[in-house]
């Protein structure tokens, strides 16, 4: 079946993602903001154009209200006849209102509706020939009663299942309402899923906006992302205020509306990425835009009030036009925290949004990827939210199941541990034996695991400077380590060696262990085994383990590259190399056979059909995906197997196993080896 | 005797001041960043000329090295032959280095240094038409020990007084230094101010920037300040990364260089307010100056190198513009603080640079403004360092010294007062004779004050997003209210009405105890008595107050806008106004001459002959100024008197009282009434 429209999910980061979005064979990348366009003031002196929106400033989506074009008997003449992109002269993405909102703004409250039926506005939509139009949702303010909204939401998804049977070959968006109550919000997000249809936008919301209730409105989304799950492209309505945007594209919303930047101008005022200024205040312009490069704040003042109104409308163009680029060049570079994390100190309100988070960690960990670049923690009571922290945890500890180890020694602070000689005394210690560990923000880090997302690509403010309630929590989650340790703790300051420290360190054991570490920090426990034990076989003493090993390094940095086993006749198996930007293994064919083997988690199944195909090289796409263990994140290493459980190939998923499995478009593994690629060896078994 | 600079301060927020500084007739506002201008590529290809500096960015000044023009024949030929202005073809203010610089960065340490006297290079900038020409100053490293950087600060402050007999009519820049030993950097800046140099620059803080040890610079920032005074422009060199900007303003750094936006552009890196990223990483632009929304990222990777670094040069002094403007627009509204808060997210480092200002409250208070417009605390791990905080819990210490007070009654959550109900009950029990305490970030906030500031002019995050450790200070804040309670303590919700509340609320008395706690909080204890009896004379109960205050109200707010007292001849003398922005009183002059009497403390001591001018109406000009009393703050209301005691003036402060007595130039205190205005009634004691 051909689909009207198509998104495929390209880049994740926290739970929100780059995305592109087909319809109707025009293409948007998201997270994307449509200017709203009011069909009244179209060509209205002053007024910016649909064409200078997308010629000047790159929209290539707009939105506007076939409620108010019906309404007039002109308007709705004109676009029944020539259609809409033709009497907007535009020919981009349109994207078309239903007066739902109307109802809330000009209606009487519960029950007062608009003076059109709920198919009639649709099919009007249609007949025009807007890309996406919208159903006649029922606006559900936050005030309302469980029992209201129920009643509403039941209408609204009523509507939205005939509307569906009336769009033709218009997308149709169906609204996620329910108020303030989290579970109506969840169950309609649910319904309008499973009810087919492909584009949601999240609706009822403007109140929280209005009275800065972000809080709530990040329980809104949440509740509502989770009911539809993360492969509809999802639109947050009437979130026009900019400094909601980073945190809105954080949480998975893809499409936004900005009414505000003409609304905005009409008042005299003037938006930055974290407010908005009245002009009357202002004797320069914070910005350099081609409306602030060339006129001062003096000359806006005196002109005509339509003059300035839309001089003020394309600096609020450009302003929102410099925001939704860095969330764009944010996600793509894993950086959407750091933006997060900046936007609360934007506004008091904005900062206890933030902190909401530490109630939706679940929901963010479920779709971020398994490491990014460098990261940055400011203020850590915020970014102890960011999945980091609590895999940390989990994977730590699995850590200290290892076990050939001593005694403990703690290097007290963070950040310590770039010097030669340091690191030498370290090497020794952990060679010999010993659990040395970094006391950071993060947890515990065992020192041979330095190198490993995230530890060493973490930057934390100093250990001074750190809220109390931060620095005493690092101080007790330490304290499982003592206990479990067999001997004495040593505090290490890094200055004098540690005592008991003797005799040099053994480079290829320590190696070794650090090897055997990550890939059980990284692929866990399969079988009752340590991924380690099942790559490398069952080992008592890092000697032991360092002789069955042959590490290659980096002749110029010195940093592991590859790991291979002796094979039959000589030859040498590769089975891992280490990626060098987040100090993570990738597995080679021969690694992935070894997991399969013992039981791994990391399977994504795909139809055998289409397995063959894989087992070529060529990537997976999420529609032949038939099941996936739920644990697959992206970047994770994945194993590519049939429904009968044969082996096809391996790669490194592209978006987490959930949405591997509900999206209709894109790829979820990019292919790295396939079982009957060329260049993959032949299966061996050790 | 004619000076050669002249610096005024117009503007105060935090230690930070909008500033006029003319040097030979040249007027620059402060806080300015004068883009550095190497000699050597001045009209090479694609390289911004100091014109279009001027013109296109407008920069007003600019600062170039005069150990490298001196260096190269040719150049120094030019400059000497026609000066540097038209060397540079630039009309604006130049300031040239005198190569500490360069001896620092090719020099081989300690005792190595450039190959120019300190005297010849001082003249050499002289004769060649500098305006502010710099001493050869030794760069002491901030790992020096504290015998040598004593040594060189030695050397630094010899040179320094030798080269002020050299300068000519060029003005002369003897910076602060002493390494990372603040008693050094103090004794620096005293010893600068003592020699009196009219300019000064924070050196040998390069090293510190570049290792992301701002925390440390905030020390050397603020030790070198306390030195100085407030009096001296101050530059901070070479702090090219913006992201310090906003702190470093706040802290009281008037003047920065940058060349950093050349630099970074060499080395194809884009600058934002934030950070900077290299272009290989960009796909599209998040500012819209004149380069990004002309050309995408693509464009500028396909130029030949020499055109892409004009273009990200130019680029990045857009965004220095931007932000220059926005920390001018932040210290006009009184908002640095905010902006300073949201740079701590920038990067962890400069979170640990914030977090430093905990040691420095003092600092800050001292050149502070008692008040400012409504005020934002996100992060009040950090905020909690805003001099309104301390000032807080001071001033509400004197208020509870009221003597006509019984029961406590504590609202739980801040931001709850505002319904009509709420305020209904809290206005009976008020009068009632209760304590009504609002439990807030800043302390407990007794409801009759309320609308003076900081309370409702505060905006905080929601109670249940706070850390705990600010959360558990809120609680504890109460204790001594509850203990110096005379009866029991409640908790009320602001639901149902609270226990023991009866009868209804006496307005006259609210107001009247309203007026007397403001009045209390804002003056004091004047000579043993509260401000309030000094004004008012003594009182037993609210409804004696009320029987002698006649206070009259706004029409249409209802809020308190003059406050009389009965008069001969039933006259009624106007004492006080109540300002709406803040709900502080502004003193009439019968207000300040009943305070004068008494010996308040909020006095500026002026020359008893251009006293006569402030008892006519004219504002008082630092110069003149005597003496003032230490706690004196901007936007203080001040009695202007003479050396012999007698009263002058009312009016209100402009700077600090240090400021005051050290500045050269500018107005201390705006008068509003003049014992001798033609409006100003005649003494009348009651």
């Amino acid at each position: 079946m051909e689909t009207i429209s198509k998104f495929e999910v390209r880049e994740c980061d926290l739970a929100g993602r780059i995305g592109r979005f087909t319809v109707r064979g025009k293409t948007i990348e998201t997270p994307n903001l449509m200017p709203v366009v009011n069909p009244n003031i179209v060509g209205g002196e002053n007024a910016v154009t649909p064409v200078e929106l997308r010629e000047t400033f790159g929209h290539d989506i707009i939105i506007t209200n076939s409620y108010i074009i019906r309404r007039g008997d002109r308007l709705r003449e004109r676009a029944l006849d020539e259609g809409l992109h033709k009497m907007l002269d535009y020919d981009g993405m349109i994207m078309t209102d239903s007066g739902t909102f109307q109802s809330y703004m000009y209606g009487s409250g519960k029950g007062k509706e608009v003076d059109v039926t709920p198919l009639e506005i649709v099919a009007f939509q249609r007949d025009i020939g807007s890309d996406i139009g919208t159903i006649l949702d029922r606006f559900t303010v936050p005030s309302s009663t469980w029992e209201d909204a129920k009643q509403d939401l039941d209408i609204t998804l009523d509507r939205g299942s005939r509307s569906l049977e009336v769009m033709g070959d218009m997308e149709l968006a169906i609204p996620v309402q329910g108020g303030a109550h989290m579970d109506l919000r969840e169950l309609s997000g649910r319904s309008v899923r499973e009810m087919g249809a492909a584009y949601s936008p999240i609706g009822g919301v403007v109140p929280l906006m209005e009275s800065y209730r972000y809080s709530d409105l990040v329980d809104v989304i949440v509740a509502g992302k989770t009911g539809l799950g993360p492969s509809i492209p999802t639109h947050l309505f009437g979130a026009g205020h900019p400094m909601v945007l980073p945190l809105a594209a954080a949480l998975g919303c893809d499409l936004f509306d900005s009414a505000s930047y003409a609304k905005f101008a009409q008042d005299g005022r003037y938006m930055t990425r974290d407010r908005t200024r009245h002009l009357r205040d202002m004797d320069s312009f914070p910005c350099s835009c081609p409306v602030c490069s060339r006129y001062d704040p003096s000359d806006l003042k005196e002109m005509p009030e339509r003059e300035r109104a839309g001089l003020l409308s394309r600096h609020n163009l450009w302003s929102l036009r410099g925001i939704m680029n860095e969330i764009r060049i944010s996600l793509k570079e894993g950086t959407i925290w750091e933006m997060v994390e900046r936007s609360a100190s934007y506004h008091p309100a904005m900062y206890s949004a933030v902190r909401r988070l530490e109630q939706h960690k679940g929901y963010l960990e479920e779709s971020a990827p398994r490491s990014t670049r460098r990261f940055m923690c400011s203020d850590l009571t915020l970014s102890r939210c960011r999945p980091e922290f609590q895999r940390f945890t989990d994977g730590v500890g699995s850590y200290y199941q290892t076990p050939d180890h001593g005694r403990t020694m703690i290097l007290t602070d963070w950040g310590r541990v770039h010097s030669t000689k340091v690191e030498e005394v370290l090497k020794r210690a952990s060679s010999s034996g010993d659990w040395v560990v970094i006391r950071t923000p993060l947890g515990p880090a065992p020192y041979d695991i330095e190198d490993m997302y995230p530890v060493s690509q973490s930057v934390f403010p100093q250990p001074g400077s750190l809220p109390d309630e931060v620095m005493e929590d690092i101080v007790s989650s330490m304290e499982p380590i003592r206990q479990g340790s067999n001997g004495e703790m040593v505090h290490w300051t890094g200055v004098d060696d540690p005592p008991g420290i003797e005799g040099a360190a053994n480079e290829a054991s320590f190696l070794a262990l650090k090897v055997a570490n990550i890939v059980r920090m990284q692929f866990g426990i399969i079988g009752g085994k340590g991924a380690d034990e099942v790559l490398f076989g069952s080992w008592d003493t890092t000697r032991e383990l360092a002789s069955r090993l042959i590490i290659k390094r980096s002749r110029r940095t010195g940093k592991i590259r590859n790991v291979m086993v002796p094979g039959p006749d000589g030859k040498e198996i590769h089975l891992l190399s280490l990626r060098a930007e987040d100090g993570m293994f990738t597995l080679k064919i021969e690694g992935a056979r070894r997991l399969h083997g013992a039981g791994s988690g990391w399977r994504v199944v795909v139809e055998d059909e289409t397995g063959e195909y894989n087992a070529q090289g060529y990537n997976v796409f999420c529609k032949f995906v038939r099941s996936a263990d739920e644990n697959i994140r992206p970047g994770d290493e994945v194993l590519v197997v049939g429904e009968n459980g044969d082996l096809f190939a391996v790669g490194k998923a592209t978006v987490s196993s959930r949405l591997m499995l509900e999206a209709k478009a894109g790829v979820g593994v990019k292919v790295r080896e396939g079982v009957k690629d060329k260049k993959a060896p032949q299966p061996f078994s050790p």
